[in-house]
């Protein structure tokens, strides 16, 4: 352990800064605003949450918690359980967290995920008392190696009074020389983002820190949460199949290459099913620029069609983790994990020109997406990266099965509940009915493609219904009866289906 | 003339081209796309469109037509009149163009005005049949010079078969060398923006064209339709002075400086009634970075208030006008022209931290922004390129006076009929009852603040009913009743008022 310690932390300061994890969470005290590492359930400092969430068993004090994304179930679980929490930001995706932001006992500030960076240097957020931060290693020259996220960690040490670091002896020791750090200046004070090829090494290996800020470092071995395995069904299957149809028909028009564009993949079933569906697929040498590295990438790296691929995290099961290892050993030049700032910037979604590619909870026949809302009122998870990526993509592509709850929900309605994506962000939507091709369509063109191309059968004529009656009564652009916009949700609520003849 | 003609067209290939206009109309086809240069008014080729408007009176063909932004009266207006615009893009602003496209007559694709010009390279839009371009002089090596907008004319004669130019031998030639044109090449083989500070030169005065394309040079003398002068009136002042003491806390708090950070600024009068009160406040050395130039640009240059304009157009009045080119020659190293696909460019107004104030149709207690739609249906304008900047911006500011006809319409309602920004892009939501800074708030808390400083005294009883209902029967992330969310809509189409107890 003790020779372990030394090589993991290089530096001598540093390494005289080891204190008991019992000690460091003492420093933190009620009203303190927390900045901790952590992505998907990747890279969080796991023995320090712990502990401070049991800490709250017998204690009463509250913390604002700022994160990357979605955390584990003995962060955000436990936490909120505990009832330690005030305000959360910028993501989250835990269902007891969840239950206590809809009663509105938590104060969740649902942020784009490349926009925490800039709100906590603004000084609109923060400054953060302390940012906890796991890492692989410390270099000689005290550089903080992160582990399997970088999320916004960068930004959370550059603006934190005092840091926490987390060694975890348990990682492979392989994710040092994987990540990118590039931190941005002020605004107004800014270069250009220099990157112009994905694969582009623009900062560090890791993250640099003041000294002084360094308040103590704590030992741990904990494994990362894995992720869960999202097998394809047959709909997703067909969603995928219907999805790599499209990106076909782009290079036979022309438009695009069997190279395609760099891709982002969100996460779930059908992700995961169009990137097995890739394997078997035409494309070749495709570039991944995204939010998280699944399985799924791994998958197609090994099978020749991805060549490189950078996220801000990783978001794998316990199947790659096993072999993380020797996949991080064997693809080390291929895979890169960069600041979420960066991975998610406007300036480099739109200078590479990705394709991304989303879920939907529904969409209206107009071709604006709810990601986020229940019934326009209960949070689901948060709009994350989505809208990063899909307002500035070349291609902005949702995916979502036509119907839910077997049927009873159409995910194709008159008008949404909720809008996250207006339809001047949305391309292409895709269900296992088809998708339609937005771009170039006026809204009434859309109305008609999206009824007939994407909706179940089922809901066809009432939504025909709908559309006829409401361009005859009202016109406009996007014709809509206000009286019968969310009928649909309405009749829902009351008989349990929108089948308005139910 | 003919001497006039040589100093203005100064390369004698050029010069050999030139047609009547009643030729160059000839060549327009049924079915044919056009580009056509103009943003805000200014800038079109006026004589062109006058007369293929008027060629439209005997001859039945249509086109579809792609501009900057919105046009003149006899460009869209006249067109519209003799039914020759079958698809129309990307923003407009004329009556008798709106009453078309809502009665579904014209098709109308509302873009990003950043987002034109992807399009278009990515093979969705255009190819362009004819690109007509209104230019104040032709140098000897061939470059274009603009006139009083530059908008999309760059990447329309890139993208165009043929291109027409229209030489005005009426327009200061003082013009030449405002202008600033750079056309990023396609996504993926791009370079970043090498702008760094707002007055960063990176392109030519004109635009490059391949002469082979140019198949004729006609010759106009008509003046730009100047714009409306928006005098502030007592609410619009109301409204800019509270905006105003916003900035000015925000200087107290030390997140920005007396220079501020560059501001974009919307027209019309609201907008117009901060400029003016910019003069007199205790802001100095401030940078507009902004899609057009107004007035009160020119107004606070003189003041000493603004160091350096840049946008994509002039929208004068006739007074500006007037003095158009003594104020060229005076401030020619303080303001400058540039393609409004660099002008509203995310990657640009990030960089800088743009200041962005736009104007609101409606706003929900939720923070959610209406600006295109009456009643979710009816488009009034377009989105045009508040999108661009409210998304990418540093502060997000919205402007509406709380009611609209005279007290009977509430401009901040429980659900909005339309979404264009979503709450995640608003920050700051100003009406002449005060404003509210929504930064950092939870979605329940931007209620209750925006109720009670934004929200018109008369409407405030009915919206805390609204909202404790929905907290107590719904609850949520964001409260609502769905049945009742859009009721004050409806109260007003059937009673006249929002009021619901009238």
């Amino acid at each position: 352990m003790e020779k372990d310690l030394q090589e993991t932390i290089r530096n001598e300061d540093f390494l005289h800064k080891v204190v008991p994890v019992e000690e460091a969470i003492t420093w933190i005290e009620d009203g303190m605003i927390l900045g901790v590492s952590g992505f998907t359930l990747f890279g969080e400092p796991k023995l320090f949450l712990q502990k401070l969430a049991e800490r709250g068993e017998q204690e009463d004090f509250k913390i604002d918690l700022y994160t990357g994304a979605s955390m584990s179930e003995s962060a955000d679980g436990t936490m909120v359980e505990n009832d330690l929490i005030r305000y959360r930001l910028p993501y989250q995706g835990n269902p007891i967290l969840r239950k206590q932001i809809n009663l509105g006992s938590v104060s969740y500030i649902d942020q784009h995920l490349s926009q925490t960076s800039e709100t906590l240097r603004q000084g609109v957020i923060g400054p953060i008392d302390y940012a906890v931060i796991e890492a692989t290693a410390i270099t000689e020259d005290g550089l903080i190696i992160p582990s399997g996220s970088v999320g916004n960690s960068p930004i959370f040490i550059e603006h934190a009074e005092n840091v926490i670091v987390e060694v975890n002896l348990n990682l492979p020791k392989e994710y040092e020389g994987l990540h990118d750090i590039y931190i941005p200046n002020a605004q107004g004070k800014r270069s250009p983002i220099p990157i112009t090829d994905a694969s582009d090494r623009i900062g560090d290996i890791g993250i640099r820190v003041d000294p002084d800020k360094v308040k103590g470092i704590i030992i741990s071995n904990k494994n990362d949460s894995p992720s869960p395995l999202f097998e394809p069904n047959e709909t997703t299957q067909i969603i995928a199949n219907n999805l790599l149809t499209f990106l076909e028909e782009e290079v036979k028009s022309g438009r695009l290459t069997e190279e395609l564009a760099p891709i982002q993949s969100g996460v779930g079933s059908v992700a995961n099913a169009v990137l097995n569906g890739m394997k078997h697929s035409q494309f070749r040498n495709v570039v991944v620029a995204s939010e998280v590295i699944q399985d799924g990438i791994f998958d197609l790296i090994e099978a020749g069609v991805v060549k490189f691929a950078y996220a801000t995290a990783f978001s794998l099961s316990d199947k790659r983790v096993a072999s993380l290892k020797s996949d991080l050993a064997k693809h080390c030049n291929k895979i890169m994990l960069r600041p979420q700032e960066i991975s998610n910037h406007p300036e480099v979604i739109r200078r590479l020109g990705i394709i991304a590619f989303n879920t939907a909870i529904e969409a209206d026949i107009y071709g604006n997406v709810n990601s986020t809302h229940i019934n326009g009122t209960h949070m689901m998870n948060g709009i994350g990266g989505s809208g990063d990526f899909t307002r500035n993509s070349r291609i902005s592509i949702f995916v979502t099965p036509s119907t839910a709850k077997d049927g009873r929900i159409s995910t194709i309605v008159p008008f949404v509940s909720h809008v996250d994506h207006t339809n001047h962000d949305v391309d292409v939507i895709v269900t296992e009915n088809g998708y339609v091709d937005m771009r170039g369509l006026a809204p009434r063109e859309i109305a008609e493609q999206l009824i007939e191309n994407c909706m179940h059968p089922q809901y066809r004529e009432q939504a025909w219904s709908y559309f006829e009656e409401a361009k005859k009564k009202s016109g406009g652009n996007t014709p809509h009866i206000l009286q019968k916009a969310h009928a649909w949700h309405l009749h829902f609520q009351k008989n349990g289906t929108m089948l308005l003849n139910k």
